[in-house]
């Protein structure tokens, strides 16, 4: 039964198998510091148009995040997150195994509202109290929606009223940028954020998260924080050989374009049936709202999440594409849904 | 210039590779439970002869040894290692991050010594000091020498005494169990340890380690610790594609066999010169002490660490071998020292 | 200006201080280990009809709760609180700062409701999310309300249900106890709770907190808790000293009582007044809303603590009395809100 | 059986315990932002000549010691002291329990050696390892030594040299400030340190211990650490009371005189009766190293402590004085040591 449970189900794409391979026995020093790391480094700061950022690659997301925010924070001090943020709900409380509180701010369709930061920061006045100091957004976020360049305008205005860092987790980065409505380009992201992640997992890499530092404030002895946490890989050229892969000849946006446009298409023909979405999304997780009777077809034919009951006869799923997403597949799941939900 | 420097310098075995390949279409579950995993969980307690054990997979060494120990212990209770320990020395105060001390015992030949062991018990009798409850050890020793079974079962007992767990770091196990003078089994480790770790990352694989937990109280919720700490990979099938590969027709020991023989004619090699060793070792790393133009006239030749510089002219170096490590390359090697060296 | 911002406004009762003076030097060996802890944790087992628990002395309010919620948990274990949980607003992330995360119930009057327990049990279900272990409440409530016999009996079973710890944070455990409508019995304490403290700082003492320890599980090694947090006091006996002091001849609720009927005549002159209540409450706290003007005029008269600001015309205060407020000082307060606030 | 076994054995001087009856009554807004504890932070400035640095009052010496090192250390930070600090013997880990190794530096008297720290920093270079960051001390040491004012001024290049903080627990300042052979001025500490404390409990105070913070960067945010730790009393008012007496007409340095002066005394004794000593001090602790048959007889005499076993006929034991101590007390044992220990 095929699978869109997830964008983590398959190897890695093509491109970077054949890279593993043809460097697999050339020697190189260990812990990042090998030229396919120092490759692939060059190669994404010239997208990102910063030749000052630094960037260092772990192996997960969760990893990722524990270290870039607890690198940031001093004892005392807390995260702002919505309550949908990967941090707050399916990473284990691992901020707060590295001693730090999330306050959750208000959302909508999954993106964090600006005023419910002023409301935070209003309530955060003394000792009695953690002090407030990184707000952590997903783009796209966890609920398939994506971010404006104007929103990240005004969180990044508001994170400068109080001196909040702005982080962003990017697992589905690359399914955000490569969002037909989306504004965002590479360049901003450095003008936004204080630090970011570019997710490779789900995105055609067999593992590995490329951390942006742009803030200055945050980039020493960040490896120390990687090696205490256990994430420094010892064969980091692992890590520098597949991004760069990915960033070269914009292999990492057309991946996330054929994600996307696969979950679009699933979308559109949910909707021809009258079937509506929890939130219409343009990246490559989608939302159906089905019935008992269509939730039962369709656990028949493939596999999916189920994500919400909002009742009995009212079941919220979650349908995953990914780079490796066969159209062929996809198409056996449209004809499924015309065949079996039209109304 | 060829690098004896380390045993992560290359990618994987050429069995791991192809395997990689052949699975990398095939859709499974993340996070460690698919049949990959399994499928090696089984073959690996095949051979330690303990289907009771469990066995989780984790990307590197400082992760396992860091969720493994935290896992283990309460908040005041301490870790037992020699100076040496790789989590003493060498992995930024991990252990400690996690809230734990470490208390030195005495070694030999880089073998913690059971009567320091008893010394350290019975200095810590109250809530003043913390409550020592793990004894960290690891084979080959990061000397490069291996413990005996005797000594394994002399540890046990002492452990036995004062309700302690023994933890082995096995990043090195497959050396320890491959060298020519080992006396302990695969099966013995399930005697003697509460949990252990049989380190992948520098035996063949691109990355990985397999912890195994023997100690019932120590089995629960360890995926919990796993997860918390970033350690649980989102493919986790590639951990077991390559343990199942490992430990398939006796690939593991081959493989450092194959690192400990080179090793071991280096050091012959080294000797028959008259240059002494800081330890005589039988696995893959070596440790010549060499003059200063010895040094020189090395450091022209290949690289290799400085392990320790006793004086002016007294430099104890360190030579590693792996799965990897070209014949011919080491032939070239011993005709260097034969050359240079002799007396 | 009379202060009725809080319970901790001044020394301790004259009882404590005149034990203080008398024991002042006699020579005891420290940390608690001496005859006055002895003597009054004699007299607290007998008190709470249980000879079985176990009783630790500890400074404050916040160490108190760090200290046993730690003791109590594995790393990957969360506790389950309301809102208005003291631990999840006024103690700067002390819990998070232990590596635990806190978990949201929802609450009706201050009070935890049951059925949020099982919801948020229904929905941590693997290994992706913390394990709910610990379930905080307050009594009296940090909004001056109390918990029923029954209400607490709920609890417990859902407890027993999950395997949930009941803890109490007893910082005003005496004024709900002296609360004339209050139905638990000391007595009850011991079966309703796996640990829960009383508290001398808000009700007499210069300081100091009893942990009651009665889960099994629990007991063990918790003097290693208190000395790593630095809760060990080196003149321990101080805190025996007044607690002995407490439980002598019902003092303890005697001056709860004391703090309970100044607070609900104040309340009652406010209703009388046409003024109402953020709660209705019968112990030492009470949340009078008040408009702009009586709120101004108020502040001429007295000092008290702004607790929310609803609308610019819409102000919740809060007034505190205490075992040391001054009789005298109530009336004039009465006579003050009778004067100027007659509707 | 008179005890000679610490310097905590009774509650406070008397002229506390007047100002603790004096003040009982009188309202004060809690936390230390009453009146008692800015008079007592003005008076110590004025004796420190320093009108710049924060003073804190905590409760006690381990807290002190965690709150102050932990706020001071970024996560990959660490401790150097000596095998004798008190934070690697006797806080049951509370400095590792914040996330903090402690690296060993050599000693020499219970002072830590210069020479060890060039060397832990020349140790410590890469991610692999700890930054080593903070330089723990105490005066008195931990054996009864002082330092002189050139070996803190070598401590304090050293420091500067490598970026180092200099901390000092001065749990025992009063007693190695008032030694007969100090030579370290009040104003001296302001110049050599980045934070000390100096310790109340041990030196008339009921508790309490007052952390000077001297470095401009520790200084900001310092009370969220103490909250967030326990650490903030909520009778602060408590703590401000007990050093504005302290720290008036020179009583602090007088009490500790009185200790000195006794301990003095007897170690004399012993020496006339040709009992040598661990280390020969001028402060309140001596450490005889007595016989099988002395240390029996003293045992019926006195009570003390056991410091060291050497072997089953040579035993060092430990011998405190305080500002309590009784001079007749002390008269009667020093006829005891002639009467018995005469050569």
């Amino acid at each position: 039964m095929y699978k869109f449970m997830n964008d983590y189900s398959e190897g890695a794409c093509q491109e970077i198998i054949d890279a593993l391979i043809s460097t697999n026995c050339v020697q190189t020093v260990g812990y990042g510091k090998d030229p396919y790391c120092a490759c692939a480094k060059k190669r994404m700061q010239t997208i990102l148009q910063n030749d000052h950022c630094d960037i260092h690659f772990l192996v997960g997301g969760t990893q990722t995040n524990l270290v870039a925010i607890s690198h940031a924070l001093r004892p005392y001090e807390a995260v702002i997150s919505t309550e949908f943020g990967h941090i707050q709900t399916h990473e284990t409380g691992a901020i707060e195994a590295c001693g730090h509180k999330i306050l959750i701010a208000d959302s909508d369709h999954g993106k964090i509202q600006v005023e419910s930061i002023h409301k935070i920061m209003n309530e955060h006045k003394d000792e009695h109290m953690v002090v407030p100091r990184l707000v952590f957004i997903s783009n796209a976020t966890e609920l398939g929606t994506i971010y404006s360049k104007a929103e990240l305008q005004a969180l990044r205005e508001a994170c400068n009223q109080y001196g909040l860092y702005l982080y962003l987790d990017g697992a589905r980065l690359a399914m955000g940028l490569a969002a037909h409505n989306n504004d965002i380009l590479w360049s901003d992201l450095c003008k936004f954020f204080d630090m970011f992640y570019i997710g490779g997992t789900k995105c055609g890499a067999l593992f590995g998260e490329a951390l942006v530092v742009i803030n200055e404030n945050l980039k020493s002895n960040i490896r120390y924080s990687m090696k205490q946490k256990g994430a420094l890989l010892a064969k980091g050229r692992l890590l520098g050989i597949q991004f760069d892969i990915l960033f070269q000849d914009d292999l990492y946006l057309k991946l996330a374009h054929h994600a996307n446009t696969l979950a679009t298409k699933i979308q559109e023909t949910f909707q021809s049936c009258g079937i509506s979405m929890l939130e219409e999304t343009t990246t490559n997780q989608i939302f159906p709202i089905l019935n008992r009777k269509q939730f039962n077809q369709l656990q028949e034919y493939c596999a999916f999440q189920t994500w919400e009951s909002k009742d009995e006869d009212t079941i919220v799923i979650r349908i995953v594409t990914s780079y490796a997403t066969d159209v062929k597949e996809v198409e056996g799941l449209i004809n499924f849904i015309k065949t079996n939900f039209k109304e």
